[in-house]
């Protein structure tokens, strides 16, 4: 994931990145004491596997379509809608045609990022 | 301010309003434990007196454009532009043209917001 830091106070840009979506990556905008922002990018098929964090998120569709599924409840994200997740809510996303999204992840009592499908997890 | 409050796990509307923006309001559309999210309408000439919360703020414009004040310092957000606020920073914001933009408000410590021309506080 590369790294790009937008400083506090100055505009960084989240408008739809178009026909450059497709030689693009997932990149973190900035992350400070109480919030991170991220833009994911996936191509058609492509998925994040279900993980939770410990704050609260929304994820914002930029552009594309997204299927967020939620506790096993999927929902289908179009460009200009939003999902606001719970604190520790397993999620997945599968970019259902080529998408970005916007993640704000609120970082109260935060800790990476626990995939549920961790070896030690999927044993149970 | 209508409230009208969207629960967790399922998709609201952030696009632009287009048509709908004169006539619509500022809405919150969610606060629960780490975040708050609003979206902010603002017609051209109209202002948000400088003010601060506890927390660190996003503000993403989502059609037309606003001024934001940080500190005396104004910079213009057109669509698809995002400004990062630290904690505690006084921020006033202006309408350039009818506007919407999306507030994200980090809850961490929050107490509710302080304007900074109260009357309490511009006898100092």
């Amino acid at each position: 994931m590369a790294i790009r830091h937008a400083p506090a106070g100055e505009p960084f840009d989240v408008a739809p990145l178009g026909a450059r979506l497709e030689g693009a990556r997932t990149v973190a905008l900035f992350k400070s004491e109480d919030l991170e922002v991220m833009r994911l990018v996936l191509l058609a098929g492509k998925a994040l596997p279900p993980h939770k964090v410990a704050g609260e998120i929304t994820i914002q569709c930029i552009e594309g379509r997204i299927e967020v599924t939620t506790d096993g409840q999927p929902q289908v994200l179009c460009a200009g809608q939003m999902l606001f997740l719970a604190r520790e809510v397993v999620h997945g996303v599968v970019a259902l045609e080529n998408a970005s999204a916007l993640l704000t992840i609120a970082l109260t009592g935060s800790t990476p990022a626990q995939h549920t499908n961790d070896p030690a997890r999927s044993q149970r």
